[in-house]
């Protein structure tokens, strides 16, 4: 059966409508870097959030064997059950250079693959350096276009994956588990900068109680302005969807302080300031190394390794151009 | 007591003597980003390695727990053994919000520590995404010009650390330990594609012998075109500097075959380029946020969000400026 191309505007206009089919084919553009990818971007601006409307994206995130899969699905089971449409999108964070992705998980979350108000979509952050995809920010687009009131963005606490996380997020949970370590120390660095919302998942476990009151006694420790959030520890078993509520209370909270606080509209001008950089960035390597342009970076390469430049000198000369 | 300040040239020089309170205050310089940081790099430009020449630089790499420390202190009295003058760099990927570091281990390799022919510095990997600190490939030129003939740079393998790792090295040695996984699935992702020499340290555990056959049989099924260097799997006992000299041995195996191939060469090339576009990059993102500038980029962010751009137009916009 062949079938017309569809325009970027038709398939936004699609999206609009909810049809999942539309959807995935955007996200599909925005991930293989399509040539009618400038279009989509154009075609989706006008439906852009606004610096305090558009979808609330939460990140989840947490070290492997926490139960990420788990706690979204229970997220998503009471974001439901509070009549919003969720967005999903699982990041896995693979090699940089295999570009194989452990997909199988793909067809995960079953209960809410049929259920019209759930769109879930795994990507591979293959070809960047770092757990996030760059084809993230794009994604949120779409989904924010195609009026998903919650977004949630999962990824795996590896490396600086949740740094990326917590800069792209308008609300940061981060996960925990007993028994992934002993104490305090056990706490990955920087955790506590990133995390808007705590969850102690799997806290039927012996260790539990310890866990969210040594984090909670390094939260009060942590030096706070007057009027800053302090994140909640809440204890949850994703599998039994014990805690699940409390957690969505927690964003619902976070929200509005953000709203209010004018942190909202911050995260939103970082979020969309990094978006540019990457991609004029992106634009420029492109261009710097490209053999249209006698591949300048390779000759200042050359003068620097034999001593006739220095790495300074270079990147002046490369801006230049 | 006061001390005139010494210019780059006289640090230099000193340094070129080996005198270590120079380097490291070189090393500083370069660390902090100091105002004198152009006139370091222009005054260390005569000293560059050449395609082929300069010390060689190995990178060091794998999981904590694997061993890392006593490694490289094993293959520093190696290679001081051998009558190399040896640099060691412990890349430390601390968290990039914190700035704190475990610099503990600043101390740490003591055996080592009165020898003149061993220079020994940690970095934090601060304000960097990513396990390696910006200033490493600078603090690499300080070494070299310091006549250093190997320089190990040690870093924890966690997120994209060993990928930066591999692309600053000549020479990248994984290490692994048994009992940190189990079987070939263990292996994370990409290792394969970046180690030059794999050690299976603490390989008087039991588990080694099973680890060393899954590696070499995922060796020899991945495709290698002719005249291909084929990395060697060696069995260490750190501790005791059991096959040390093995791993010396095929550092310098893979060297002479680096030379000959070009490989030394094209990696040289790489990371020279990798190094002149993040000096490159840097600046750019420091022009477009400044606020001499009008903070284009907070205009441009705020247009995206109110829906009168997209993130490619704006992008176009920073760069056509």
């Amino acid at each position: 059966m062949s079938r017309r191309a569809e325009s970027p505007d038709e398939l936004v206009a699609r999206a609009r409508e909810g049809e999942a089919r539309a959807i995935g084919r955007l996200i599909s553009q925005v991930e293989d870097g399509s040539p009618v990818l400038r279009d989509v971007m154009a075609a989706l601006a006008p439906y852009a959030d606004g610096a305090r409307g558009g979808p609330h994206i939460v990140g989840l995130t947490g070290s492997p064997g926490v139960g990420k899969s788990t706690s979204t699905s229970a997220l998503v089971t009471e974001l439901r059950r509070r009549d919003l449409r969720v967005g999903v999108l699982a990041v896995d964070p693979s090699s940089p250079f295999s570009g194989g992705a452990l997909l199988g998980d793909r067809i995960r979350m079953s209960e809410h693959a049929t259920d019209p108000g759930v769109f879930i979509r795994s990507m591979a952050a293959r070809g960047h350096l770092g757990g996030v995809s760059r084809a993230t920010p794009q994604a949120l687009r779409v989904l924010g276009a195609a009026g998903y009131d919650v977004i949630l963005v999962e990824t795996v606490g590896v490396g600086q994956s949740e740094v990326e996380i917590a800069r792209l997020a308008d609300t940061t949970i981060v996960l925990l588990a007993p028994g992934m370590g002993d104490g305090i120390q056990a706490f990955k660095a920087g955790i506590l900068e990133i995390g808007d919302v705590f969850a102690i998942n799997k806290s039927d476990r012996e260790g539990a109680d310890k866990v969210r009151r040594d984090l909670r006694s390094m939260i009060s420790l942590a030096d706070r302005p007057e009027g800053a959030w302090r994140p909640p520890v809440i204890k949850t078993v994703a599998t039994e969807g014990q805690g699940a509520a409390e957690v969505v209370d927690s964003i619902d909270e976070h929200r509005a302080w953000a709203r209010e606080s004018g942190e909202l509209e911050r995260r939103r001008v970082r979020r969309t300031r990094d978006e540019i950089e990457a991609i004029a960035l992106t634009a420029l390597r492109e261009r710097w190394g490209s053999v249209d342009a006698g591949n300048r970076l390779d000759g200042l390469a050359h003068a620097v390794i034999a001593g006739e430049s220095d790495p300074y000198a270079a990147a002046d000369a490369l801006l230049e151009d």
